[in-house]
């Protein structure tokens, strides 16, 4: 099996706050919800970089597809990390991920591994790492 | 904020039982542990695509580093799928996963998409997809 993963699924309980978190909060293009409620197909997708992309998907749904449990609403077992190119670009995301309705769990500060970040949980819970690291280069937003 | 993620961490119950699944099991390089239990550092990572890794991480470490709580074992609110070229390399992945300690939740099946896909879940209850999909080229391994 390669390393690769293609896409990465959240599960959510409401997914038009959902999609209005990531796209109008936090700008990220998407066509916005496709699929079905009813057929439990409803979904939302977002581009990341070439090769993956981001999914929202019902909690219910979710379980109900994959066969697994669902978690309790605001816990996670994942943490996903979003490299910054400059350390002070950390501040500028997580205040735009506040404005957009974000729980702050950390404010920005150094690291034990000699960088800056910050936490964030989307509205499902799901926390996001907000990171400058001096030995991971990123392409300049 | 730009559409990117640069590490999916997941919560682990056990450090090196992750590790050999990964590294052993599916196959994907590693240096293996770094970091350091005591400091609630250890983590192992795994290169995915250019730009993106994989994380292994105690649970309770990352719900520390965080600020969010734990939900339980074997539970997950993330589905990470991982898309294959061609159609009969889904059994294949899914029978190496299997091997490796995999637990199957669903047999590939042909999906309503149009695509063909399975399920498994890793020692900690992360569930992978394993999917074709005809209108995802992947490039082939």
């Amino acid at each position: 099996m390669k390393p690769r993963i293609s896409v990465l699924t959240l599960g959510v309980d409401d997914l038009a706050r959902a999609v209005a978190f990531y796209r109008d909060g936090l700008g990220w293009p998407t066509r916005g919800i496709v699929g079905s409620a009813e057929q439990h197909s409803a979904a939302a997708f977002f581009a990341l970089q070439p090769g993956i992309q981001l999914a929202l998907f019902p909690r219910a749904s979710l379980a109900l597809e994959v066969g697994v449990a669902e978690p309790p609403s605001g816990t996670s077992g994942c943490l996903l990390s979003h490299n910054v190119a400059r350390r002070e670009q950390v501040a500028e995301v997580m205040a735009q991920a506040a404005a957009a309705g974000a729980r702050i769990l950390r404010a920005p500060r150094d690291t034990a591994w000699g960088g800056h970040a910050g936490y964030f949980q989307d509205p499902d819970g799901h926390p996001w790492e907000v990171a400058w690291n001096p030995k991971w280069p990123v392409e300049d937003d």
